[in-house]
């Protein structure tokens, strides 16, 4: 299994009037990474999750570091580890360079919880996967 | 001088298919607290600061604890405070509660920049009331 | 029952790199202002009808000029009218005016659904509030 | 030269809590369609339109009819046609759909502004692709 990494233009609805990336838009990017990084590498779509399984992933912890800005036109690559894997929370990592140079870094911690809001444990099929994610790809430099 | 609050009424656009804010979206809201803030507090519009001083406040940190969901219609009190002043960043602290709940915090390091992105000074009469609301405001218990 | 009218301050995310409103940002404006006109002039909160009477209110048309830009720091002064009332649907205008000068009008067809998206009839009190709303506010030149 | 269309995924950030694509975000994803159109048919990035020629392409007039709700997790086809060029506007109709459904469609005046805003001609080689296109593609049935 391969570390995820996905492209994203920078789009001119991303930026502000100083031109660079309005931090809040880095966060819906992000979000498009992990459902992308579910679709490919967890072998399960967002969607499904959700409508399906019934189960949803909100965000209970960020720490952000944005180390340079990023403009439109640009290219992002973004990549996703999975740090840690809890009972009911995983913490990923998100990385976004352009031109081999880090533009942010995200941690994040998300939790499963059912349609009333109510901590459940993480399924046992993606647990096996993410878990075989996190092996897979934290032995290989970043 | 008082500790800055304010009242930011929850959105229907603000929410997720979950129901609940979805957290880039508070991201948008705290952007809107510290325009007030600066407008208020710090007696500067954001504008003037971009537009007449030609400077602008990008983030370089966050760290963020999202304690309890928040929904279509709740109000949220959010407050804020200056923790740090540096040369040329300043550090927040935003909070933002409901029905006596915290529902998230968030510590925010904005930095001063003029408009090639280069590393200024934060101006000295902007210092000079920072500096006064965080000892103004530091006192109170939270 | 007066003309319904407020005010919303153009804010530094509104805005894209060439410093004017991002036109997709009009809209979620807009739709402040339809829920802020329903908790004033209709008397019932956008969230109530949504959560406790269960009726959506997604819209099916919009004719849009935009005249003039808006600029980060302005303060757009926004009014709606009601132009029509069917058995399931409201045609609505809203204009956005700054400085004396009609920044963008916005005419929007909105239509009552249930939680399944099947067409129902609006409730009968909002209808006699909307049509009263109509014909206090469509004598009154604009 | 073939008629432009586009895949975009309906993401999460993208619906409101009806569980249906917010309005709005419609017009960011149209954004990137008309980015992507430009890359593609026209063979300029509208970076380089913005950045490099110094012209922008503000929205003048949307006319907009919404035939049918979005969800999460759908991926809609857009297809971008030209029905009209001015001296210093294009007239385009994108249309969105999935499932051999029509979801939306929107007719969209786009004009030719210099930094300053003033109107400025359609530069000539962005003309002479814009009127290829069109001949090229507005005979094929849609």
């Amino acid at each position: 299994m391969a570390l995820f990494s996905t492209r994203k233009t920078i789009r001119f609805s991303d930026c502000d009037p100083a031109g660079i990336v309005y931090y809040p838009n880095y966060f819906v990017m992000a979000q498009t990474v992990v459902e992308d990084w579910f679709a490919q590498s967890m072998g399960m779509s967002f969607a499904e999750l959700l409508n399906v399984r019934k189960i949803a992933l909100p965000t209970v912890h960020l720490t952000v570091d944005f180390n340079r800005p990023s403009r439109f036109g640009e290219v992002l690559t973004w990549s996703l580890q999975v740090e840690a894997i809890g009972r009911s929370s995983i913490r990923l990592k998100l990385l976004a360079t352009a031109d081999n140079i880090e533009r942010l870094s995200i941690q994040q911690v998300v939790v499963t919880v059912d349609q009333a809001g109510k901590s459940v444990g993480i399924p046992p099929e993606l647990r096996v996967k993410a878990a075989n994610y996190q092996s897979a790809t934290s032995a290989r430099k970043q």
